[in-house]
């Protein structure tokens, strides 16, 4: 059955498939020393126009969380995230695994605010027993966030700023991150977004790849020993090249933009058909993936035809529901789609 | 340059590759409840001649042992390996970020003997203070170990059987499982192994795939929130049919134990070789690893030809080297190796 | 300068002192075998009156929190508490140490409600996702609370039986347990709390011991190797003789409830003159914690003569101030307190 | 029955019981902050000559040794130490618990050397793939060892010179740390030893204190939050002057060195009335554990007088015995120990 559940519910981008096949037979170094991974680290410098940063492949989200994370803190720092985030919530406790309290702050649209962490920060130094609380050590936040919504320019440079003056490294969690850059909706590219955070990761597993994602610390400020940190984690893939080699076709000819682009114009184009049925949207994205409130007999009759999340439950008769595009999600889908609806 | 580093310096085994291709664009469940992870299950647990299995698919193999020790030890237990144990030396402190010890045993040939475990076992439970040492709570062996040994289907089941006698569940390691399942020197097949221990590993990633080991729990015996213990330890894969169709391919038609088998031919005629020229084994390798000591100035001169791996100095003026072979290694290159040793 | 800023910021109640000295010639066994030790677990378990319960004697609050949470919980597992709990707070993420997430729930009063209790664990088994959430796998309360709020019988037995519900052991924090036994407004005993629940501790350290708080077990329920997790944490005395004598001559005669009543009823008289110099409490705590809102004039007036602590900000012109009584405060200190307020 | 069982089965020293008394009725500050550990921290600065030195009251041995250690080291590192050391074998894998592996040298009387520590360390980076190796980030030893025995100054000197020049810092347990400063066999004083590591803990639980350990950190070098660390780590006295008192009691008028001088007079007589029967030492300690070979009926016969530890078999017909004094073994305990030998 056709699916708008989710963006890694396929195989890889073909341009992907493609070159994987091309180097299959080729020998080379291990451990992310190929000259796959070597050529795609210096395409996301470019593309970052960071000529300093520092690139790292490891091969899921929470995985990359848990270790950069564990590698930007002190062990009695926590880091503050969202209520909502990823990190806080739909991640098993790995952060906590690794010793360390996600310190939530309210969120609104997925989103946390300058002024929230301010707050925060300010309260943290005012407390008598501060040295009793965990120390705020880093803050994370996500482009796009957990219900597709983005950032502007100038909340993301009002948190950099914050951080600068508590000395809290800014770290964004780029699981989606090409939906985010190339929605109509945001003022932020990729050099923008690399300028104003110390480290930042590309999602590749729901941007087209099989699997993977791409650590960017901006400036040359990754940890010393990062790789065997990463390492210790469980998170070094032997045969590196794997997710070297799909980075860098993500990375030529802006393939990474590519895919997000269209999936974002036909996340568009579901939106529409959705708002014209005479729905309403749970939370207004730009990005791929749409947050519906639907009827509950809606449901059940479009959950006959099409796959989707059922996100939470609205109120007692209607349901919040999410549809996500991807690569894959073709024109002939969107046609089948409007004739379900 | 022709390389003989190891056994996953390479891409998949074509035929993977080709379901890679197959399999591309077709929707599928995620996590791993994807209908090529569940086929492949299936096989795996008919390959193994155990019905009530559980199985698993992880990225590699730290990961899958750092992930699998976790979730069957007790906080304040340890895992008994022996002294060169991959878990021991080589996984930067892994299963001690999950917070146990890794108990050492001696080892021969990087095998432990069932009457060091023994002895290591009484002594625990004479000790007066015994609460105050960390508790052996599982046993670790590889198969084939880290020096490409064997251990012989007595020797395995004498361990078992101490394991049984303390209560301590058994878990093989088996990241180049199929080497040592084809070799003509081992009297065990994969449902012996598979019933004389609890849990154990087969080995993805060194044997043919591009990543991916499939963890086995024999007789239904997996932690019962191990997927939750996998999400923790960031090892669960967005896109699990990646790992799932790989693994579902390398259990069509004993595709793993061809690979395996072909790389073991491979390795015995390099070891003739190497042999014939009159060089020493370091130790005696029925499988596709073989170390051989050679003298440094003949080292010198091979290493202009191929490449290779300097494992450790033997004396003054000779190195223990290591020679692998794999799924890609082909006549051609052994051809090419008799001409330049 | 007299000071009513905590309750341990002075020595032990004098029996105890007169019971460390009449025993400190006599060689006893250690590590909490000792006569003194034994004799106090006895004394114990029976003013629970629960004669199946296992005790154990720590050294403080935020050890025996993280050593208790950490023998009670699975890896994948968190603590339920309010967002208000010392756990949460102020244990510089001791249990996050031990890899484990605090999930919060809203408080009123300091204390958690059995109704948002229940709708966390309605929505966690009721999320298609539970499986990438931290497990709730235990409840923790405090009695008193942080605030010095009491839950009634009916409000812990309420919450006792979603815990049930939902087989989640309930574990009660008693860092001051005595002031809450003894307050005029609880309709709380010993044997009734400890009934209600699978574990709590009697905190000494608050209540007039040098140190030292008796977890209880209240059923034969402790971990089998609770000794050993104790020993892991860093929380094993060597002369565990120290806190067995101490907690032996605290529940000889009642020395307890004694020292708590104490001052519980200086604490009130510290209430009611407060009041009825026209200040308004910003809690109303029947216990030895008084929570006052004054003026920052009258209280820095009042910093002159006497210590106490300056909880919050209330507003841009008045604060939280917290007064303590323990078993030191005498007569004379209310009246001189009397004569400055 | 008279027991040579350990150093710490029993009370404090007198002169600590009756400062506590003196004190108890004086409200001070809290968590160290109190006037006595004040002083006890400038005594000791003193006595050691570091005027520089920061120094942290904590509660037992285990305790100290993980919390300091975790606190030295970084997430990816492990410690160095003698395999008999009490971090590798007796602590119930605290260290692990922090997430470190302790990275185990051979042992020689209980000690290690500079060779062995330098060969180590050679090895470490001497290794291609030592990223993949837990990092050695500090170096642990012991004075006196688990066995009484002692390093001298020049075996010191040549520890830390290898320390320094591969820039790892260097940790001494002083568990018994008295006993080693006044054995007549030992050239190492106070401020020798103060000078020559990086940090130590001088043991105040097994040299006549109730509890207590004070960790030095030598030159200014603690932790920036190692106050944090101490709280995170549950290891966090509210009533701190506890321990603070009785460190100002012992190092006033040198009580600290009198102890563990007395201790150690009582048991070189001790051990010269066991040579004189004929016993062989198992180890020839110089402090206050004294360890001999009793053939087995000897041993039952003597268990029938007084209470010693039986350490391990020696052979098949004898034992290894242990034999310790402390500040409360008094010259009549020494002449009934001559009666019934």
């Amino acid at each position: 059955m056709l699916s708008f559940e989710c963006d890694y519910n396929n195989g890889c981008h073909p341009e992907i498939l493609k070159r994987l096949a091309e180097t299959n037979d080729l020998q080379t170094d291990t451990y992310g020393f190929d000259v796959y991974s070597t050529s795609a680290k210096q395409r996301i410098r470019e593309a970052c126009e960071c000529p300093d940063a520092q690139v790292f492949f490891l091969g899921g989200g929470t995985q990359t969380n848990a270790t950069v994370i564990d590698s930007m803190l002190q062990s009695y720092q926590g880091v503050v995230a969202a209520e909502t985030a990823h990190i806080a919530a739909h991640e098993s406790g790995a952060i906590e695994f690794g010793g360390h309290k996600v310190i939530t702050l309210p969120q609104q649209d997925g989103k946390i605010s300058a002024a929230d962490l301010r707050a925060l920060l300010v309260g943290f130094y005012g407390d008598e027993a501060y040295e009793h609380i965990v120390f705020p050590g880093m803050v994370y936040i996500t482009f796009p966030t957990e219900y597709g919504t983005l950032y502007s320019a100038s909340e993301l440079v009002e948190i950099e700023s914050v951080c600068k003056e508590y000395d809290l490294p800014l770290f964004i969690d780029g699981a989606r991150l090409g939906y985010g850059l190339t929605s109509d909706a945001s003022d932020i590219s990729l050099p923008f977004l690399a300028h104003h955070c110390d480290a930042f990761y590309i999602g590749g597993t729901k941007v087209g790849a099989l699997c993977g994602e791409a650590v960017v610390f901006t400036h040359g400020n990754a940890h010393p020993h990062f790789f065997s940190i990463i390492k210790q984690h469980g998170a070094l893939f032997a045969k590196g090249r794997l997710i070297g080699i799909q980075f860098d076709t993500l990375f030529t000819d802006s393939l990474y933009l590519r895919i997000a682009r269209h999936a974002n114009e036909l996340a568009m184009r579901v939106k529409k058909m959705l708002l014209d049925k005479g729905y309403k949207t749970f939370i207004d994205s730009p990005t791929n993936q749409q947050f519906f409130i639907l009827p509950n007999d809606a449901m059940e009759q479009l959950a006959k035809h099409i796959v989707f999340s059922r996100w939470a439950p609205y109120d007692d008769n209607s349901t919040v529901c999410r549809f996500v595009t991807s690569w894959s999600t073709k024109e002939s889908d969107l046609e089948y789609l409007a004739s379900v609806i």
